[in-house]
């Protein structure tokens, strides 16, 4: 194998495969980059148990400057190879597998020759083929991880919850993921066939990492699912992620349908506050913020505690307060998140009782987005 | 005490003096601020073993906003008390000790009550009485500080040598560092009265902080030293450091003043050169890279070597060659930090043999700054 190609090009396709590359594996080869170069061009690889990363370099886009000498294909220990890579001295660069997987990479007067392995020796990424068509906007999947991801549990001990759970069912896609303290659901109509129906469960890490590797110059993706893995594929780059095995609980019937008190805040005002609240808090063992509603006298105000540092109060700035007065106590840190992924709206809080999960929903629609958090006993 | 203030002004005088204050400190009391409130304004205070900062904000000056209920003193926990004032709601906060320390800090509808201690139980700073004026542009001693700071040693055991040595002498201040495996010296001509004369190791790790706490809106220094302190007064800020005691070895005998092989780089060419060559020295066990100059046939060669990983190779573009050939290993560490020291400039190299250190001038000056390598023996 040996060509010649645009180093910026390269790196940028590097960067995409090596997300997917971990340090950690148990398979001494996965901490490679595989290599292959055709006639149509070059395709890079990265892969970990869970996600593996195709990334693809066209030889008939001129930009890309590819300029093939013989293909062939090679694994390249991803951490040296991608570091050469970004530190070589010219625009250029030029990569010669030689005898006994050594390769040859050159730029400039710089010439590196790195030990490198047999890509046969690469496990073979899984095929995935479906007739059905997934496109999705690649804004509306970002937003979508973004605001249900923070509710995937990270521990181990029950790993169904350290996904998504994602329905596609009469043109409906509804993700959910609950830690089993708080619960994050969000729902998207897609113009879509309304026979194609998909129920999967796909790990947050994966989601997260795909997040990333989405650019913001490709605006759609498309989403092909078989028995046990998921492929993303957005302009040049496919993502694999393994799919997890399982049935997620029933969590619709979490979420409560009534509530005896109600509120509405700017969301970024009150996270603001939660913030300031949350600063004594997280000295205490038990980090609880409370909240005392007071509808008769349309009074909100908030409280923090450490016995060893001190104490907050803060009265909130809030709207259309009704119902019964409450006084209840929650973990800051989750209604941060939850409040986070709100952005700049107006959101609408609605409790039953100081030891039942409260809701928050957009004040604009309620009917697509809900953040749940389960309150904390503190008496 | 009680007192408003404009809260951005007080946020930067505080993380000025938070630079002095260590989580780490064995005592109590100096993991808070001391806050001391006069008619004359108020000063903050933090400090460590080695250092201390104040800042002070006048009274008389309208931008800080300064509102004065009444004069006293506390002192509060540093990282709590920095932390709230950063998310107060409002331009503008008040500050108040009641009984028993407890101080409350209020700002818009948020209201903090943090546990404080008596200021009467803080150390007091050292008191620097001297009558020599010495002041320093800002800009020479930061630059200063930056040169010769990477050969300080971070061993403990020889405590000296964590030290900058200052020798002000004939109106000649000159600053040397050693790890006894590299050496920097800088020297600066100041329009001084001839006959002040010092002689002081001060800690590199203060004079780091020095440096760090050094605004850029500041144009000059004045340095105050006494037996085992020295101060430093910039603007509303007074930083003082304790000096190390002790005999700083004799360096300028180190100093080779003959060689037999000489050349000229631009610093930034080398530095990227040797930056690519330590990618693979890094994961060799002795981390060294090999220069090869062959004066005869003009050339200038680095290799770096991980019999892991690979090799590299590169010829080098250099600038009149001359003297003998010579082949020499060196930790390429020592070089990128001594090669940084010099920015853009074009940087003068003399050999003497492959085993005895070298030297790096700038080609323009090669008076006022050398720095010195010790090569590695790897036959």
């Amino acid at each position: 194998m040996q060509f010649s190609i645009n180093r910026s090009v390269f790196i940028k396709h590097l960067n995409d495969v090596q997300r997917a590359i971990s340090s950690k594996t148990t398979i001494p080869i996965l901490t490679g980059i595989k290599i292959v170069l055709t006639d149509a061009g070059l395709m890079l690889t990265g892969s970990n148990a869970d996600i593996s990363i195709e990334s693809f370099i066209s030889a008939t886009d001129d930009k890309n400057e590819l300029d093939i000498g013989s293909t062939g294909s090679i694994v390249l220990s991803a951490r040296f190879f991608s570091e050469i890579v970004k530190r070589l001295p010219e625009d250029t660069m030029n990569l010669e597998v030689k005898d006994n997987f050594q390769t040859e990479i050159k730029s400039g007067p710089a010439e590196f020759t790195i030990n490198g392995l047999d890509a046969n020796n690469y496990p073979n990424l899984p095929e995935i083929d479906t007739e059905d068509q997934l496109i999705l906007d690649v804004s509306v999947l970002k937003q979508l991880i973004a605001q249900t991801v923070i509710a995937v549990s990270n521990q181990e001990s029950r790993p169904i919850l350290t996904g998504i759970h994602l329905v596609l069912d009469q043109g409906e896609l509804m993700a959910v993921a609950t830690d089993s303290h708080r619960l994050s659901q969000r729902k998207i109509n897609l113009d879509l066939n309304p026979n194609i129906h998909y129920d999967v469960i796909i790990p947050g890490k994966s989601l997260v990492e795909l997040s990333r590797t989405l650019d913001d110059d490709i605006d759609t993706v498309e989403v092909r699912i078989a028995e046990n893995q998921v492929l993303f594929i957005a302009g040049a780059t496919s993502f694999y992620s393994r799919l997890l095995e399982g049935n997620y609980p029933e969590t619709s019937r979490l979420i409560p349908t009534s509530s005896t008190t109600q509120v509405e805040f700017s969301a970024p005002v009150l996270l603001a506050a939660i913030e300031r609240a949350s600063l004594l808090s997280h000295e205490s063992h038990n980090n609880v913020v409370k909240l005392a509603l007071n509808p008769t006298e349309n009074n909100v105000t908030i409280y923090g505690n450490s016995p060893d540092v001190g104490n907050v109060e803060e009265a909130l700035a809030s709207e259309n307060l009704s119902g019964d007065s409450l006084e209840i106590s929650f973990n800051p840190d989750y209604m941060k998140d939850a409040l986070r992924s709100f952005g700049q709206t107006q959101i609408h809080i609605a409790f039953t009782s100081a030891l039942r999960p409260f809701t928050l929903v957009p004040t604009e629609d309620n009917d697509h987005f809900v953040q749940l958090i389960t309150p904390v006993r503190t008496f």
